[in-house]
């Protein structure tokens, strides 16, 4: 089952040219969803080849505009490409009103519904309940209203052993096999035991994304164990102060808190684009968290479905 | 006195990867205008190493997402720049509303004041009064409240001639000299004659930005004599039917304006994405009016002094 995210941007509020502001495309088996979606997200779709009528729904953080600012053009242009079928939409409070306004001068008689639900930025709630996986908010600690999203694979059945099943077996059994259910006669003998015909189902994968945020350990019960995390880190060591009062991370806060949290592999973006290159971002991270990686756009990562192997190099406190 | 447009996109609304949604950047000496502002624009001005910071002020035509959804992004990284100038701003009722309510809810605290001037997209108004141009709006025939924008150079003075100008004339007579004043003696004798002493003055330059329109005729008493036009051309002869009820023209229609309004120079623009190649429009329009260009994105054009000398092929009806 593809469960990936492809980078479109990861830039952060100042614009430059060769990075662009945030939006992640994420892939769960066929269906396409948005996290954030910058200004000129919708080019970053046409230039990584992804149709954007296939978008099932977009998860917006906040609303400063670099984590936004694109959502509006998007939608319009799914409208005249001749989008019917109705469109998840979850975002902060206001962000409704936003696009109601701007619709409403264009005079844009939208072609498809808008399933909005404002996300609940003060408190991890189950935002969105998928029949694969469950996405709830992480609140983050910004200077306006904003949450991640923590996307949580639901659990998976047992794998039937192929090689034992035979036509003999009645498929209900097979069904509560695969739900570890062992299957016993009439005389409540042990016939089929899950033990024997099936294996282990493979650990539930996840991703957390948090995208504005000061360094907030808070987050951590809600990420714990996530098989992916991204995590802004706008500045380095040398400008932490300045991280910390303009509601920002550096590189290595955000590798600490994913050691802490004991996260499976860690990305990292949002530079600031006062920093020419991204490597010290890197090293910076990986001094406390080895299995750390820039989120380089255009580049797509599957989400990892074995837990974290990683030593960190930093006691967990 | 450089008086030239910049062309940043000249798209049409479906998005596409080779053209960018509608802005041009227009240069008055050393002053900096923006007209139109689609999504991306401020990415144009970095990749055309304008400075943003330096823009005087924005003409939006028209609440068309194509037409103005950059403007957001542009006004906040002007903002985070640490602008502290004041910026104008002219555009159609509504555009103040849907600024207001996105700094609202980014919480932004503006550092530089948006001096906003509501068009007149009904008739042909003096909008904006600059020392050396006026600006009066285009009424256009879209779907949607839209005025283009004339900018219309004021008269220049007469041009002393170097070889003639001793120190022995005062420099109150020099000026009145320019002004087109002859000087007499205290007898009432000619002393210094306009004739003799200046050349004529330049003919005014005029710039006139028609951007989404049906063709109408409504228009030419406005722009009549114009050094330079850009007109839409969203589609072809084939579409012309299809141009005329989506309130937009064809390439013949965008140059049968400029013959019929003696226009010195034709650009056209907006060309919808279902045509690949952009020669057929020149063609077309050629055939009717023969000074015409694509509005070429990343092409400044100066806006030519001399008067019209196009020979139309057309007899003016």
């Amino acid at each position: 089952m593809p469960f990936s995210v492809l980078i479109l941007g990861a830039g952060s509020a100042t614009p430059v040219l060769n990075r662009h502001p945030s939006s992640q495309l994420l892939t769960y088996e066929s269906e396409n969803f948005l996290i954030d979606c910058g200004e000129g997200t919708q080019f970053r779709l046409l230039e990584n080849k992804v149709r954007p009528g296939k978008l099932k729904g977009i998860f917006i953080s906040h609303l400063h505009g670099d984590h936004y600012f694109g959502l509006i053009g998007l939608l319009s242009s799914l409208n005249l490409g001749g989008r019917t079928e109705d469109l998840l939409l979850f975002g902060p409070k206001g962000l409704d009103e936003v696009l109601t306004l701007q619709f409403k001068y264009s005079q844009t008689p939208l072609q498809f519904r808008i399933l909005y639900t404002p996300t609940d930025t003060s408190a991890s709630t189950l935002l969105y309940e998928h029949p694969c996986f469950n996405v709830y908010t992480i609140p983050l600690s910004h200077r306006i209203p904003c949450a991640g999203f923590l996307f949580q694979e639901k659990p998976h059945k047992r794998k039937l052993i192929k090689e034992k099943i035979t036509d003999a077996i009645p498929f209900d059994y097979l069904r509560q096999l695969k739900n570890g259910e062992d299957i016993y006669d009439e005389g409540g003998n042990l016939q089929y035991s899950v033990a024997e015909y099936t294996l282990p189902a493979p650990p539930p994968r996840s991703y957390a994304y948090c995208s504005d945020t000061r360094y907030d350990e808070s987050i951590i019960p809600i990420i714990r164990g996530a098989s992916l995390l991204y995590h802004e880190a706008t500045f380095q060591d040398d400008l932490a102060h300045q991280a910390s009062t303009r509601f920002h991370s550096t590189a290595r806060e955000a590798a600490t808190i994913a050691q802490k949290a004991n996260i499976g592999q860690l990305l990292i973006g949002h530079f600031s684009s006062r920093y020419k290159e991204v490597d010290t971002f890197l090293t910076e991270a990986q001094s406390v968290f080895r299995n750390t990686h820039i989120a380089e756009e255009g580049v797509t990562f599957n989400i990892p479905s074995t837990p974290s192997t990683d030593v960190s190099l930093l006691p967990d406190t």
